[in-house]
């Protein structure tokens, strides 16, 4: 009976295949960099609305979050922050309960002369769709709508309550993810179908963000002697950075899950910006970094070292000596998070059933990997006592030009997320 | 009757002296940043005419100057660049005429918390005004205008016909002073009151401006190793240019009037740009240079070269070499000028003028100096056959915080520029 429940979801999913690549496009034509989401938030709402799901859209509010674990620091209001959860409440109460969580969000285009294509405009060329998103992630959350569609074209729904999630915020602060769990949202497991390959994560690292702001008394360039040149005052300190980072990735601060990578942990200089004039000497200069941590690295003493590096660098430095950097934070205090560490039973029972419905829609057994990066999994794993799944489709040049989303990888992700929802929700009658 | 015309101008100076530092305070007031000159330049037309000087007005025309020697490159049009000028035709046309130069655009301010008091809202203390462009330089603009309104307090007027540009584009091509020329506009000597501190410019270097823009294929950090870091590409870039520029200083290149200066040829990292993703590998990055050469060194060889060391270190790192910068040109291409070179009889007979009248006003011999910077002072001397004579008032911080500017030299420098318009032109009853 399982096998052919299993059947007929692979049946429903790909009849509505070419409906879920539409679908795809469609939401990965809404340019929803962070603060442009609305109109993304608004098709996701509509699209949950018009299946029934009881629709929850709200503006996350900082002060109700910005007191809890997790909690990563902002710039600014969240006017534009809003999330969209759409809920089924399962009739029977059956069986165990389950979140599926994407996020809206998407990193910027960078120069558009770089993409063959505009990224957003999505197209389909050789069974990948490109387009900024398109992997990171709205194939994931296309997957978890069209699963669930494909136990309703069953005639089937879920056993327990399923709360789909549509969030804002993954890609610089995870509030996003923190506002659902702020408002209550609670359940056994949470699916996250982030793009990695249809690994199964079993570890994610932890991410700090923070922005260096150097200041300086310039003047004309024609006493550039007696100028001090803030943007080359930054790189001394970046210099510092990187030695950190290669005294972070040493073989005996990595934990099981890392063991075997030699530089899982990398320091990204991802923006800078200094000057006003190039007869100037410029007098500012601010560079952001991206630094990782390994799950059970500490925040705070993370970025005691971090400070420590920049003021170490900037007293060796005859012009910051007597102008200090100053360091801000506001992005990422991301802990980092290891499934693996997670011997409950629930835990151990919802990799179980992935695996289970992996396979059954591969032929293939669910590989493991620790990945580099960071995703909302945390907030789920390490605030809310829920094991956190997170297995999404094949992807490639996530954050780069060109960023596309393997469309038979979304296809078979789908199919073992409407499986893997059978067998933990169990089903009842529509 | 020298002595008691020099007397009378001395007065008339200090007559209307509370007038011209409210003429420089109101002058400065107006942020005339390049692109946003029009209402100084307003304000200095409606000045010209209520004196009676002819007034001329015009847009620059890159199409009516880009031909011409001495025209820098720009981006976009001119639509914002207008330049004034104030013709006093001389009734007897008894004696030479002369051009009184000043340049009403203003470096950016940069960060308005770096100011002891905001930028455009001057103010006088312990005798110095303070002010951006204050200094640099609209006290030289006031000084032109009261030079010529003392030799109307006494009755007088030139008896040569005199020019007083106020030019837009001085602090990034010159193409305001060029546009000049181009618009038939010449003298026998022209003076151009930029603020050196009542020292006579006898050198000045040349400038040229270009930036670099560096492309890459980024990607998420994760997976850093397989992105390239645009903006850390940019260092071995910037430390071969400053390899360059030391080449450059060696003592065996240096002309005369530069002999005794270790370091006159400044280059100048002014601005930089990259990135848009603190957790993106970047995949851009814009970096703009200024970078001075000597009087009587080529700007093309000078350009090669720059081309050759930003190429060469590029091909010597694994991300440039396959994705080579591109150098753009859109600021000064200035060639260095030096009047110390000038042996006509004009050139010596007009600075034993300003000699004379400075000696008058201070009671001091006129200190020659080669400046590190550039002035417009190259398109009369290199391209019009004019001697120009650099000679302002004192000031401070230009291009830098708090510039200000010291009243008691503009007072100086307003009796000598009026005593030296006597001499140089000789004088008429009204």
């Amino acid at each position: 009976m399982q096998d052919d429940l299993n059947t007929n979801l692979c049946n429903a999913v790909d009849a509505a295949f070419d409906q879920q690549v539409q679908f795809l496009s469609d939401l990965t034509a809404h340019p929803s960099i962070r603060g442009n989401e609305q109109s993304a938030q608004a098709f996701m709402a509509t699209t949950l609305s018009e299946r029934g799901y009881e629709l929850d859209r709200w503006q996350i509010d900082v002060a109700e979050i910005s007191h809890l674990p997790g909690f990563s620091p902002v710039i600014g209001d969240y006017e534009d922050a809003v999330n969209v959860v759409g809920t089924h409440r399962s009739r029977t109460q059956s069986g165990r309960s389950l979140i599926l969580n994407g996020h809206i969000d998407v990193v910027p285009a960078g120069p558009l002369d770089m993409w063959d294509s505009p990224p957003f405009e999505p197209r389909v060329e050789d069974g990948w769709l490109y387009g900024r998103g398109g992997g990171d992630m709205k194939a994931g959350l296309a997957s978890n709508l069209f699963a669930l569609d494909a136990l309703a074209a069953c005639g089937l729904a879920p056993g327990g309550d399923v709360f789909v999630q549509s969030v804002v915020e993954e890609e610089c602060t995870g509030n996003g993810a923190l506002a659902c769990l702020a408002r209550g949202y609670a359940a056994d497991a949470a699916l996250i179908p982030e793009p990695f390959s249809e690994h199964l994560v079993t570890a994610q690292l932890g991410v700090i963000w923070f922005q260096v702001h150097l200041r300086g008394r310039p003047t004309h360039v024609a006493y550039a002697g007696s100028g001090a040149n803030a943007i080359e005052a930054a790189f001394p300190l970046i210099r510092a950075l990187h030695e950190m980072e290669h005294r972070w990735n040493a073989a005996e601060h990595r934990p099981a899950d890392y063991a075997h990578m030699d530089h899982a942990l990398n320091l990204n200089l991802g923006k800078i910006e200094g000057g006003d004039w190039t007869s100037s000497v410029p007098a500012w200069a601010v560079f952001d970094v991206r630094m990782a941590i390994f799950p059970g690295q500490s925040i705070e003493a993370a970025k005691t070292e971090i400070e420590q590096v920049i003021l170490d660098a900037a007293r060796d430095n005859d012009f910051l000596r007597n102008s200090l950097p100053e360091i801000v934070y506001h992005g990422f205090h991301a802990e980092g998070y290891a499934l693996s560490q997670d011997s409950s039973a629930k835990a151990q029972s919802a990799i179980a059933a992935l695996d289970q419905a992996h396979q059954a829609a591969t032929g293939e057994a669910l590989v493991r990997e620790a990945i580099t990066a960071t995703t909302d999994a945390r907030f789920f794993g390490l605030y809310a006592d829920t094991p956190a799944l997170v297995y999404g489709p094949r992807a490639e040049a996530i954050h780069g030009f060109n960023e596309r989303v393997e469309l038979e990888s979304m296809r078979r992700v789908t199919k073992a997320t409407a499986m893997f929802i059978a067998d933990w929700c169990g089903v009842e009658t529509i």
